[in-house]
């Protein structure tokens, strides 16, 4: 296949978002907007970095948006947003038009109360994004959560099968969270995935069945925005400098939407579970110290995290050190669901099928990957980035 | 050469000391003696980790150590450090014999108070060394300079070659600081050297031309101990996630000697200038922000520092991060300096000549080496131990 | 009655420790042996502040000791205190004999496992009580808990009067806590009380009555150590300057006996109770964020508190505070349990009956007090121990 | 005489500022107006405590604002300080044709670069002062300095007398710095004088004498807004519980104008000297540990600090604070400057004479105050305006 970007214009890519009227999916969406007519910088764009943009990605100014959402105005929340100094002003003013269109896009998601799910729903979702792709014109669409995080599903992690699913779904009977549903419908209608919360979303047997069955590409999980990624900046300063870290003590105070749905404990247990994977597995050893997410609601959009590391050096020495990060987590969560996006669709384009192992630099729980350790995942994005550099891009 | 260690017992290798009876070398050598006689826990020792022990490192049981100093006592000095709990008390009792032995072998150092150097200075510490050799039946000797931070050298760095150098020693008018002179020693007594202070040391063209013609490997600059190794850790996530520093400012305080010395601006100008190369060659772009370092007697030998880091994200948010560090100064650079005596002593061994670019890891100025960020040093390293341990270790 | 110092020594005070063997009541001891020999500074003793000492208290070196303790001893726990720095070794070598002196004068305390109390259980107590009066010759005993904490107890705060408890006691169904148990011994033996922990002790409706009815002088609760004495200098600012504050998070971590007693959430409900309180009091409005103590056993006798706030200044504009405390918690706490007792003993000299309200200053609940601001606690403090200065101390 | 508001509607007090078109002065002006609307919240205002109120202070609906300044419009700073968050551009946007008002009454300061006064220059700023009061009917004016920190004065000072001062404006070599030189003027033509900055303004010999002889109350110096404000409600409860402060470091990084101008070391000496004094004087021992402020353009209006506190407990034990100060600079001074107005204004009409001790509260050297601790400078405050309330106020 040639990229006859002359004759067409750019790659096309959708981007579908699960939970499109969110603080993240709207803050990405804006950027997205305002970065197409050149009024915003790439700043935060890793995949604007020489080392990434060698892998000759789609375009932003070829994205198509829409999305899933239960409720809730995209428009409104820009406004929200920019209110609270998340996003300028001039900028959401610039792209609210063009926002009105993206919103125009948004359809009804899914609403599993009772905790299981039927056919006619995946069906329904499934005829969404097969209906956006066709009237949209688009090359691929890649498909990412940014929902509210659920609690941990161990009904869903059982499924065995895509068979046992599929006779499940038959049977009204489906034990998949929501996050799972979107998924199922997303490799059922050919798209990647990407799993930017620390919800289910595509990591069961079953799915991951079908996506290779359907040679797609996915990605997760959990996007690594704050402490967890200052975690896997300095852990490593630890291990390889031979300091034995005696405890990390790790507390998250957020507001807004993200820290109300994880004042709900059987929440944050997804949440909590996926920060608490990366000193073991840098460090080799289990280290003791609490995670805590508490809801703020006075914080806002901003969220403030202060670790507390204790260690051990030579001779036993006991020293110590703390880190405070006050960071705006749609501000960071935004460009690297930008990022994703855009890696997945070429990772898509060039065929590869099942987890993106070299995706790890992006999440808490590197799914597919087999190290923490930031620098070693920067290293593994890059050689990536070079290989498909080496393969031409290509509109459809 | 075939390593017949089991005839003659392990390598034996020789550490010099510059500074012997300073806190660095008194903790470096209790813990030494310590770890010979399995008294102590290899925490803090890099060389121990797999990576860097695949080098085959002559072993630390098989160091002698002596130096040079004006003043003092090791074993007073120890005492002090046991009651300020740099190092426990039980290890400074377990080794005080072996460390007034190895006291007994410090000679009086290079006073050079007019700032002008001669020929009989430098002989007599060139035979210093040659006597430290022969009477302890050692392999090799590296010199390592851990004395007190002496201002920037102006006048040595233009000496352009060693023919000028020599003219002026025998004159009696060589414009070398003391640390200098310890390097011209030693590479005409045929000992490798560290520079593990921000001196000047063996950066001057006229010695870098001797260590060549004498097929010497040396190393430096300013051990990577405190503020500048997080900096190192961290300037690596901003720049590989594209988010702009905008300032970095860092505070240190500081007691002990070293924070004595550090008091005076013009020793204080070449410490703050090595710590402030790091984030710009990280980041690629310079960044506002003092770098300070006060003398806070009250703090003894611990050092804490305070990084205040204010960066912009995606459409311009700006947020902020801050660091607090509580360390202990001789506890973090005790094992490094040990590490790097063997590290150096294993590249005379293989036959490695001038500055050795691979050990960029230790130090906040890496002479020879082509990068600041920790990761890739630690990489850099790695790389090296994988082939050093490719060629057999041997005794002489 | 006349101060015959001259005749018969100084006032001779008792000190009787509920938790005697802990690490409060432990290195309490051995500061006020140290103190008696004239071995250790009064740093840390407010009542050696001229302010205080006006009030003509009871001499350190008039102290005896002893207390209940259901295991455990104090010289080893000594040694403990000396092996993690808490107390120098070279102070814990000079009492060590005094130490076990007092060791030897510990009872057995009350283990009422079923939650339900008889009469058997506190006439022992009684009788330990003033068997330890009689056989030292005490002018009088102070009773002080230092023991673990407990869980709130609602069913003892319901109990209405003294008549009501004696009869529950009698039928061996009275649901005191064992801190409420020793109060009412103490009471019985005609010994003041001092609640030093969030426990219930003393406040009880019954226990009330009775003091009042003995005439005795009782102080409470919670001995303010740490963050909360931070809460309660910080909070008086934000006040006094019209700065609204909007969220105030409070984050503890602890090790040692007190850290694993909070690692229960019932215990720990007693003390972030007691340490919420503060802040609405002084400011006169409810402040959002969490409060929580978290055990990581490797911080030792040591605690760290992160407190963050958040607060409105002129024209809506918002600013941020942040505070660490690195304290230990026995050397904090133990100084406080010998001012109380010197002070408490003094109120009892003077014929003081029920809560004395001027002893705010010590507590996070100040019982009978009217204010947390800690400044104006002080000012209370002074102004009854000016008052206390114009009757003459005596002895019995 | 009796207060006519009725006739005439409210007293009114003129404001006049030194340095009127900075962002202290702009803010101030622009919450004043606000706050005469109705359209700003009390937040940050002393004056409306009820504590305060009862001291019968002129109403910020009586205010008529004036200054000098030597270039620059208020309207255009008031919309940098939009543009940065400082002031809520709302605000600014309801107040700006006011504040266009309030700009055409600035006149043009006096720019003494040779550093020697006249008479002609004290004259002209005199009849602008005159000029105010009368053309806006005004009870009296306040003058307020809040232009840039000067160097510290040494000539100034030791200017003796009135008469010597005359004589050397009167030929022109008057050694009197320009905030002096207001401060001269300002008590000429009858108007009490607040010193809000370090510089030296009415503290000289001879200025003292003749704001006595005018019968002019004033106050200063230095408005504590930040870091020193936290001092002095920190050390009172290191002083209090007897714990012993061993050193004290304190670092500050800002930008805006105030950093620029601190950024010289010659205006720095007067900052960090009003700084360093609180500590000792609330301890009653002198304190190690450095006192800086650095500037840092990228932090705008905010200034952030860092404090480093080691302490000593009970029985030597070594412990730590660690406080950060994340505030806006004019977002803090702009409320006080408006409470100083009112409160020596009162003073003024009350007949108060010399500087007003018990405005110590205010400032970080509490000219005629006898204490720094924050709790006892409140109490005073406190009793003070309890002896205000009771004289009524009045308009002329």
């Amino acid at each position: 296949m040639v990229n006859d970007d002359t004759a067409r214009g750019p790659r096309r890519t959708g981007i579908w978002f699960i939970g499109a009227r969110g603080s993240v999916a709207t803050t990405a969406t804006i950027g997205a907007l305002a970065l197409a007519r050149g009024a915003a910088p790439v700043t935060g764009l890793v995949t604007e970095l020489d080392e990434i943009a060698q892998a000759d990605l789609p375009p932003i100014d070829g994205f198509v948006i829409g999305g899933h959402d239960l409720a809730g105005s995209m428009v409104e929340r820009a406004q929200e947003l920019a209110g609270s100094g998340v996003v300028p002003a001039a900028t959401v003013a610039a792209v609210l038009d063009d926002l009105a269109v993206v919103d125009s896009r948004v359809r009804p998601g899914a609403d599993t109360t009772d905790g299981l799910a039927d056919r006619s729903t995946t069906d329904r979702l499934e005829r969404d994004l097969r209906a956006f792709r066709v009237e949209n014109d688009l090359d691929r669409v890649v498909v990412v959560d940014v929902s509210s995080t659920e609690p941990p599903s161990p009904e869903a992690a059982r499924l065995g099968t895509l068979d046992e699913l599929d006779r499940a779904l038959d049977a009204g009977t489906a034990p998949l969270p929501p996050s799972s549903l979107y998924a199922y419908a997303a490799f059922r209608a050919e798209c990647p995935f990407v799993e930017f919360t620390p919800s289910t979303g595509p990591v069961v047997p079953a799915l991951e069945e079908l996506a290779k069955s359907q040679h797609l590409p996915w990605a997760g999980r959990d996007g690594k925005t704050g402490e967890t990624l200052l975690k896997t900046a300095l852990a490593p300063m630890f291990a390889t400098r031979a300091l034995a870290v005696r405890s990390w003590s790790a507390f998250n105070i957020l507001g807004g939407g993200d820290g109300r749905t994880l004042a709900d404990p059987a929440a944050a247990a997804s949440k909590t579970a996926t920060k608490a994977m990366a000193l073991e597995a840098i460090l080799g050893y289990p280290v003791e110290g609490p995670v805590r997410i508490d809801h703020v609601a006075d914080m806002g959009d901003w969220k403030t995290a202060w670790d507390h590391v204790s260690f051990e050096g030579f001779l036993g020495t006991r020293m110590r050190m703390q880190v405070t990060w006050e960071g705006c987590d749609s501000a960071l969560a935004a460009p690297l669901v930008l990022d994703l996006a855009r890696l997945v669709a070429r990772a898509h384009e060039v065929g590869h099928s099942g987890p993106v192992a070299e995706l790890g630099f992006f999440f808490k729980e590197p799914l597919g990957g087999t190290t923490h350790a930031l620098g070693d995942q920067w290293q593994a994005l890059v050689r990536w980035c070079a290989t498909l550099g080496e393969t031409p891009g290509s509109a459809a």
